[in-house]
């Protein structure tokens, strides 16, 4: 297979580092986090103001790259189901996306609220939420 | 910086050929155009049924990746705007987000609907949408 390859533009500060006890996903009570990017990338973020939604996307350092088919959420109740139906960690591109608001922004540190990802974990891109990808929450 | 490799697990199969011509949105007279994946991702696919909801993931393998600043849309009435506040492909790490809806699924090709990606364009991942991530149109 063809590979490219992506760099970490920065890194989550996060109280979040126990993977067994981390949220699933952002509305299970997943804290406030930090998004602490790389000094070069200070451009990139002039235009991130607090109460931005935003899509961060992460490498899910943590994760397995051979699993295709598992049980959803882990609930071995559950029957397997193909890894691109899930949204688990598990998957050949551990590629995670979390969808956040900005409440802080400090140079290159950006506070954002409930970002279920682990302290440490890479971070790969930020976007702004297009009007048609808004919650209906 | 650290940095991690992804593999292409597929490809974009469109009539879209031309980055001139291209719509920049999938809301923008995107065409549709089939998810074509490599044979060893089949296991992962198996739960995948038309009327999915999915987000593609793509690595946008034309853009440039040593831009942090730029007029958003290519308008340069706009002002420059930092790039993690604009959708445009140029970013450090080139990755594309597109939401979909499957209309067909023949063995690894995946038939989606309103894709603005190129031709030949690098399949990273396939997400299903969370509920809470559910457009309002």
């Amino acid at each position: 297979m063809t590979s490219f390859e992506v760099k970490a533009i920065g890194r989550v500060e996060s109280p979040l580092t126990d993977l067994a006890s981390a949220p699933r996903q952002a509305d299970e009570g997943a804290p406030e986090a930090w998004l602490a990017f790389e000094p070069d990338m200070l451009e990139g973020l002039r235009s991130i103001r607090p109460g931005d939604q935003v899509i961060v996307i992460t490498w899910l350092d943590r994760a397995r790259r051979d699993l295709l088919s598992l049980h959803p959420r882990g609930d071995t109740s559950r029957k397997q189901e193909g890894v691109f139906s899930t949204r688990s960690p598990h998957r050949p591109n551990p590629i995670g996306l979390h969808r956040v608001e900005v409440t802080a922004v400090e140079g290159r540190r950006v506070r954002v609220r409930s970002l279920e990802a682990l302290d440490g974990t890479p971070i790969l891109d930020l976007k702004p939420v297009l009007s048609e990808e808004i919650s209906e929450r």
